[in-house]
């Protein structure tokens, strides 16, 4: 069954909206960040990382953000241009706003954890004026992520993103993607988050993300039924809801739960799996495929992510993930 | 024709949320303020003077908001209370926020002028917790008003309370009440006075206020019909566009238009017109009228106010609204 | 003996800089504010207080300070104009700065409190290029006062200020003023009052104000002499420690301690004490009178100004303060 | 001849206070950033490359400042130990501030810039009551920096570790490292550097530094010695005006100017010049030798640094100069 319809003729499968920022990966890892002395570069940020899965598993993909006028925005518009993203809705800022960053420490395969640069970020200051309607009204889908719903004008670009996407038919799909920096109370990220779900037609996130959405519900169980219904009662016609190891659902329109099996890995690192995850899964919902394949695929894609030293770089393209399928199933990888 | 049903057997049936704050009213009027020596204090702010105004209609009324802890915030309190106004949610900040003030300058009946400070008022420091959920399910109607819209935690505020009323079938009448103060800029107001107006049954503006909404849209005209269509597509079954002098317009969800006569009025000044026509109208709709005799009401109403130099202090009874129509009707008042 | 010399030849004998603001004084008083309902409203701020008296005083004087532009701006403006102040660098805000406000409580004439607005308020916007360096250097004075040091870039202003004075030669007198509003810690305070208080010739203030001063001194007993020596041995000449009711004690560079009579009074209202007393006193140091003589001047300048409503209309002229200091020769008033 | 003395007796020779941050420099270098994928993490911040400095060069060294507390912090607080420099007052910020970055672009040995994060950083953090008197009672120098001015708290912890250093007789330098960052305006700038320099006995800085405190001066045509005569009226015995390829002047109480010759280099980048040159002129200094030889020092020190990659690990020791200076001596190195 599908339960996504998208609209045809259109220039673009995707545009995302949101942070643009900088991953430096530690170089010397399995241990604290103390010791690590050299960091290499990537591009990075959740919806960055998902337009680049989009775009590597073959989709016509663009983006709506704002960079920093410094080397690192360069570079991030340069390495999206390279992908083959449009980047004609990334605004270079003016104000002497700086790009955010991600500084990893990976003490173990288990033991990840992130130094965020979050002051006076770029990407927190594109205002609604400079979001492109022709743009979303080009797309057959437009991906929102919550970190853009920490701050003004961000928060109200996105807002205004959704209301034009719902105007001419775009899908939306809303990646929680909930990190405590620059928001400035519990109260005020459920409120904007629960404005955000009410308006989206996929919404992505893990148990804890839900959890931030409901400051205000009455669900102290953290029921994942009575947290799919609120949304699905609204405009969404899928909610997943990640569990980590142990396994995502999908709850569909139709009342229905979804779950899938999920590979093995050899995992370096665990940053990164959500977005590889999204990509997989939202390429398998443009593919028309099952719930259930679409949840397999963003799996595999995760899979490679997580035995990579990047993100970004890491994502897949079709052949990959099929190859890695493919030796799953031949029992070539096992976990470790 | 009755668009509005309100549930039954609630303990209150009005409460407010938003700016209570203190006028200052010049005593020695028709000259600038700065030859005016003395000012008079009253209670003041839209959604205050609305809430004052349909207790002194009758109905039973609440307030949530937040005062300074000073002695303006003690007096604004104090003044609800004597006029039967119920304040158990109106919170007292303890952060060293102040009162709003309106100075008032009258230089003509029509050369009117406030002088605001808006600066750490204490009513926009509301915040989602201390709204209490009780009371929105305790009451007939929420009122919102657009001003406690312009900063955090006030917004959040307010969308929780839109939220809880909705949750108990409490209809939600937004009075726009723009005022440029504390916005940061026309794209922040117009996001989220949109967000509030589409989940709000009754709206009731200014063309100038409702122009501050459409930002975004289309509609350079400034059609008064395309700006009512987008809203009763929404949740509104009311929707009122005041042209001042040209009298006000009321659209409503089974798509017919309404119009009221005004009555004539000796003016001292404008202030407090909108918020006593608001305080009129919705006891109009509270008691089963028609459109245009709701209408017809709330400019009596207004009629009185701008005839006095206070707004609060001058917000009418049943009696005062039913003698001034008489008085009018036997051609006893008339303009000057 | 004289402890302070004037240059000769200069086109202003007293230039204040600082906090122009407005007092808005309880009409009806010996009452908590809440139940206080008109208000009548003067020009306030120590420093134009003290500027308002050495004119009233018949000293040549000017203001160096930043009011807002609007109605409370422009009355300033035009007050100090109308007692014969220089007001040609009393610059008028364009960022929408408000004019600071102290609303008066008087609950008996011991009992009296202010309610300040302070945020946001033109009078600490005033930057070092709006200082006029030929001003300063064509008078003979230069008062700063102490809350002009509270924010920026007021406080640069008053740097600035006091290097001109030295430069040219003009006396520099500190009233500290210390008001806790806008401070943001008790260090912040203790540094900025020293930096400027290094830098002066006279420096008066209550015993609680010099405390605020010695926040990283060792003087646990608070012991004037202590105080007092360390200002004699930077720049000051003299010194004045307020001690209220017991009385001043002024401290001069050669060592001695001077102590003067004070006068009964029928007090209203305990604000404006110290502003009148600074001009009384200043005008004594003008006239080359003994310490003692100049104190008792300031003395029955207070006395006059606590017998009435207001601060800034109170200050006495020459006449005024003769007549008194008479009177109370004769025994005519007495305290009540 | 001798300009300075130092008291004796004393636990440590020389204490800094100010910056601690984090150098991120280019592994690939002769490029513009974007092109550089991989960086090396270093200690840096002014204060703390000379201290760094003066330990290497064996004085008894002390570090007065704030760090973040995550692995940034916790890494430069390990290194300065390492080194041996004694951290009893470097503090841990608990506000969540962050640790400065500076990420350098080597795009030429002559084409060098610097990104900087300078956004909510902890070394501004540091507050008055943080500074430890005793530990500037127990040292014989205090250096200061002046970026550490750029902002409160840490302008106030400066100021008041001037008094303490002044009251103790511990000598003040006075690093002027002038960055535009964090800065609000020229006016502000110039305002505290000024109130910082009139209590110096040595201020070192280039003359476009120097320049940034001459924005109420009537220099324009930038004399070197109009603007060394100010503070060595104030309390200074040593201004050093630094003009880059065409060397240092000294210029000294007793009204003498000093030249030193410079050695030539094999230059990689020239980050840490200056730094490197303040540690070795001030361990002339407090070795007794002329103003000449300790010029000389400072000019090797700094060509070491800058034939290496990193500032503070380039820091030589007291063989590795003289080594340095003897090599040029006998025409083994040359510029290239």
């Amino acid at each position: 069954m599908t339960y996504i319809s998208f609209p045809t003729d259109r220039k673009f499968d995707f545009a995302a909206i949101g942070r643009l920022c900088i991953d430096l990966n530690a170089n010397e890892i399995n241990r604290p960040m103390e010791q690590t002395m050299t960091f290499t570069k990537y591009v990075g940020g959740s919806p960055a990382n998902i337009a680049i899965g989009m775009s590597r598993l073959g989709l016509k993909t663009a983006f709506i953000g704002k960079i920093a006028d410094d080397q690192m925005g360069r570079f991030i518009e340069g390495y999206l241009q390279d992908k083959g993203i449009d980047t004609e809705n990334v605004i270079t800022d003016k104000t002497g706003a700086v790009t955010g960053l991600a500084f990893t420490e990976i003490k173990s395969p288990t033991e990840c954890s992130i130094l965020m640069y979050r002051d006076n970020v770029a990407d927190l200051k594109l205002s609604p004026l400079e979001v492109n309607e022709e743009l979303i009204a080009a797309s057959k889908m437009l991906l929102i992520s919550g970190t853009a719903l920490a701050a003004s004008p961000s928060r109200e670009a996105v807002f205004l993103a959704v209301d034009y996407a719902r105007k001419h038919g775009t899908v939306v799909a809303f990646d929680i993607d909930y990190r405590p920096y620059t928001w400035k109370s519990a109260e005020e990220t459920a409120t904007y988050y629960n404005l955000a779900a009410e308006k989206s037609d996929i919404i992505i996130g893990t148990r804890e993300e839900f959890d931030s959405m409901e400051r205000f519900e009455n669900n102290p169980k953290r029921i994942d039924r009575y947290t799919a219904d609120k949304w699905l009662n609204h405009s969404a016609s899928i909610v997943i809801i990640k569990h980590g190891k142990e396994g995502s659902i999908a709850y569909t329109k139709d009342g229905s739960e979804h779950r899938a099996k999920s590979y093995p890995a050899k995992v370096i690192k665990t940053f990164g799996a959500g977005d590889s995850y999204a990509a997989g899964f939202l390429y398998g919902v443009f593919s028309g495929w099952t719930i259930e394949k679409s949840m397999e695929y963003g799996s595999a894609a995760a899979c490679i992510v997580i035995s990579s030293h990047s993100c970004s770089d890491a994502m897949p393209t079709v052949a990959q993930v099929e190859g890695y399928i493919e030796r799953c199933e031949r029992g070539e990888i096992t976990a470790g």
